[in-house]
């Protein structure tokens, strides 16, 4: 692909990256938006086409541990490059994953349909909101968990190994290792 | 286009927008619902053409503020014709809206991905439910609004200005000015 | 089509529809996955054709009560034959059915856009669940249901006649006969 963002300044995505306040709309940032949507659509062109849909995944992913990773269709990223997977992904239907900021996600973990993973948020006091400017905060995902179906994910929320996020559930904080969140907000439901 | 609605009777359409029960397989409104899907269609086809996109999102609404309003894709309408957004609309991917009824949306306002706006409802009364009329109330989200994802607003609802509607929150009621709401149902979390 | 299923064991698909645990990335599943899809995009391709719509529906579904069946678009289903549905049966879009065992759907069930049915279940015990191993359950939804927009209904459960089922619940056991549940996770509202 020739280089269409050789020479759009990269400030905008340095300060989403750094967790400053930055804006959406930036040229840079809207190219590699588009650019993911290509990659999707790349994705789910080569569903069942063994050896270009492992590649295709590579080329949406920052990182993705093994072969084994699968995305099913439809999913929608923000960038895709910024989301970072280890071994034995897999991802059911219908997935968000707004990754403005890292998305760290460890092995073996399971993402049931229509899960969302929001790292972009929007000032909550409305006179800061009408300036236009968002931030983003990382989301880490541990080893061995599996975010059950319909479940959302906030900004700025680490979640630790062995846990299962019910389905449904609105994560709003960080979750420990070896349990089981439900609710909305998210609560410990049992140890495990 | 060649109108293929003339000489349909509108009659279940003005029921429809007038709240009072109606039937939705009605030949204008699956028409009118047809006519929105591929409106969408060609929207999506033009997501990164910056004339075209205007103009699509244009046709697909009733109303639209200005140039700047974004719809990423996919997303789905019912009629689209009754959606009315003001200046500087944004709506993230996957999201719904049953615009059965008029949904009125002021300027400033964004949409988190798989946001929800329901104006259809169906009777819960079992026997009145099997007669297949249903209804629409109109809803209304004033300015400045952050609608979180995955939240779902029911029909009838006023959401008032400078709110924000945490993700995952099911909003069953109106909203005054200046709050944050969450939950399921929601309720308000604080005052900004 | 060609039988590329003629030859693969059934074996895994036999202990899926058991209950047992079962590995859902074995061959013959997969392939049954991969036909559902393309039975979905068939069915979507001929949203407003309709003799080829119905025709298209009676090949996605296991069973369908009527020629008034409707489905929109877009839909995920696993595999879509082990789904049955009565007379009557209206899905809005953007609904996902999980039903790796089978969902069985009274007359006159009306499915909100998004909402959700999941059979599939993985183990909340990290260590069962690393082996891969996952498992189903059935459920079954009354005559006369109205399952809202966005709500979800997990593994085994079955819903009695006459319910509605609010939008935004997540429903995680049983529901009786004629009321409306509501909530995360869903609790009776009232009777009807």
């Amino acid at each position: 692909m020739s280089d269409a963002a050789d020479g759009l300044p990269r400030e905008e995505e340095r300060k989403m990256l750094a967790g400053e306040p930055y804006f959406g709309g930036d040229p840079y940032l809207s190219l590699m938006r588009r650019r993911a949507k290509e990659r999707v659509a790349e994705l789910e062109r080569l569903r069942f086409d063994p050896e270009g849909y492992s590649a295709a995944i590579r080329s949406l992913l920052g990182t993705v541990g093994d072969d084994k990773a699968t995305i099913e269709s439809p999913v929608f990223f923000d960038y895709g490059k910024n989301t970072h997977v280890g071994k034995n992904f897999y991802m059911n239907g219908m997935c968000v994953i707004l990754d403005c900021a890292r998305v760290d996600i460890g092995d073996d973990v399971l993402f049931g349909p229509s899960a969302q993973v929001y790292c972009a948020e929007h000032p909550t006091d409305p006179a800061a909101r009408l300036t236009g400017a968002e931030s983003a905060r990382p989301v880490k995902i541990g080893n061995n968990v599996w975010v059950g179906g319909g479940a959302i994910i906030l900004p700025g929320v680490t979640i630790g190994n062995g846990v299962t996020v019910a389905a449904g559930a609105v994560v709003t904080r960080d979750v420990p290792d070896n349990v089981v969140v439900a609710g909305n907000p998210a609560r410990i439901l049992k140890h495990v």
